[in-house]
């Protein structure tokens, strides 16, 4: 099923104990695009980037399956860039630079010739242009699902609470649960931002896993315990490539069937940490996908008799 | 199999955002034997409390099977006392109190009775007396499991690394693998730990869950997550009566089994945090232990073919 993904398309500059990059590609919708493609070919990207913006990673989407008509580029402009430097600890970071240029002014056109789309991914990004997109959109896509971060929690909580009304499924990590919510324990919180519309909410917990809530019930998959994580940079947003790019290519938006989606995108996410920026997620093989689902597999396996 | 349990029996005054209490019953060994008592009901307690020791406390050790031959009671001396407080995170604590009392000069005389134990639980002491109990023990345990805490990392290391040479399993948290490992990713802590001695480290991650790392295996077994944590005090001995309990019962200390003990040791971690104390050891069912393990058990259930 065709996959609408809307984000940013940017580059970055990371630190992290590991070491230093120069400007690489970055962006939520990178993230995404790349990661959805291991799973459905039929996907189509709206984003902005400026003159600067270098077609090789444009090409590669392309090569990839990512359909970039709705991808604008801005003649004259610069593309959006952010840099940040992770503490030791990999969960904390500092923002050294945030330069918005063409993401401050833009503006989600929809080609025609995504209408069609059934699916759709939201990422990270003010929640008046997330919900342009929905407003835009002439059919509601089968499953909307939605990223967002406690920056907008704090500048634009009105609009954000609109938007939460229109999408089916919240990815949020758990602290921006706690502060939308104003709930220390998950399951309150979690319960919370129900009721403010989305019928399933993800929390991501980073290294700790994940928590998918549905009505009443609640399904966990961890993280990988990992060697070394060598950059956590776009590691929700992977996720939520794998995610959505799980439940387009077997187009069943089951509770059931969303539980595997989230080991899927546990496990995109397992890459991605283990190099700098995209890096990992260039090359990978079915055979890769599968043996580290497997080790998801065995990691929480058990077989327990009743007492 | 007989289960020799050695640790403190004190008392503990508890303010968590919940509420408070005076002093209760508290102490690693309180927590691992009424645990213990629901898999096995031949276990022997080793430890010290003074005058001051509500007989009550001993008396429902023993309708629960506990054999208390081992308990010194120490005339016009007091038992061990911690008070301590905990923040709103529910993972930090200030302590307010610690009065060592009886257990400054605690000498674990073991009862003849007790030389045919076959599972060893050596709750959190001195590693000085730990040894000693593990020199008293004419014939040495099929397993031997203990926990221990950063304190004593800080003033007793090399007698801690003495004492890890002797046992088979150690169970510390997250932070403490930390210390003892100065690494901070846990998978190359648990390397280096397991070579100072332990074939089998357990890492408690609190809510996060824990890990059980064996040769170059790991398991995982997630926390439930829960409305509320009432109070978190014990958690950890609860886990480690759950755990060798279970192996206790079922005498299997297989990697495979003790995947098994894991998921009882948190499922029984996971009824402690709900009331103060050790209220909500004192009455649960099998029906209530076997409700509780399912719902570990649907946590992370998914039903993945290969893509």
């Amino acid at each position: 099923m065709s996959l609408l993904v809307v984000g940013s398309v940017a580059f970055d500059a990371i630190e992290t104990p590991f070491g230093k990059t120069d400007k690489i590609i970055g962006g939520a919708a990178s993230y995404i695009s790349l990661t959805a493609s291991y799973f459905t070919k039929k996907s189509k990207l709206v984003a902005v980037v400026g003159e600067d913006f270098p077609n090789e990673f444009i090409q590669k989407l392309q090569d990839k399956g990512v359909d970039t008509e709705g991808l604008q580029i801005k003649k004259g402009e610069k593309s959006f860039f952010w840099s940040g430097k992770y503490h030791t600890d990999m969960n904390t970071r500092d923002t050294l630079v945030t330069e918005l240029n063409v993401l401050g002014t833009f503006d989600p056109i929809i080609p025609d010739s995504y209408q069609d789309c059934e699916y759709l991914m939201l990422g990270n990004l003010s929640p008046a242009v997330q919900q342009t997109v929905l407003n835009r959109l002439q059919k509601r896509p089968k499953l909307v699902v939605m990223d967002t971060m406690n920056f907008w929690m704090e500048v634009a909580l009105d609009e954000l609470k609109q938007t939460l009304k229109m999408v089916d499924v919240l990815s949020i990590n758990d602290e921006e649960a706690r502060q939308l919510s104003g709930e220390y324990s998950l399951v309150k919180a979690a319960e919370k931002i129900q009721a403010m519309g989305p019928k399933y909410l993800i929390i991501k917990k980073g290294e700790n896993g994940a928590l998918l809530f549905y009505q009443k019930e609640v399904f966990f998959a961890p993280a990988l315990p990992l060697e070394d994580v060598f950059d956590p940079t776009g590691a929700g947003d992977t996720f939520a490539g794998g995610f959505i790019g799980y439940l387009a290519k077997t187009n069943d938006i089951s509770f059931e069937n969303m539980k595997n989606a989230i080991i899927y995108g546990s496990a995109m996410a397992s890459f991605c940490v283990e190099k700098f920026g995209t890096e990992r997620l260039n090359d990978l093989t079915d055979e890769d996908l599968n043996q580290r689902v497997n080790r998801f597999k065995n990691l929480i396996k058990f077989n327990l008799a009743a007492l």
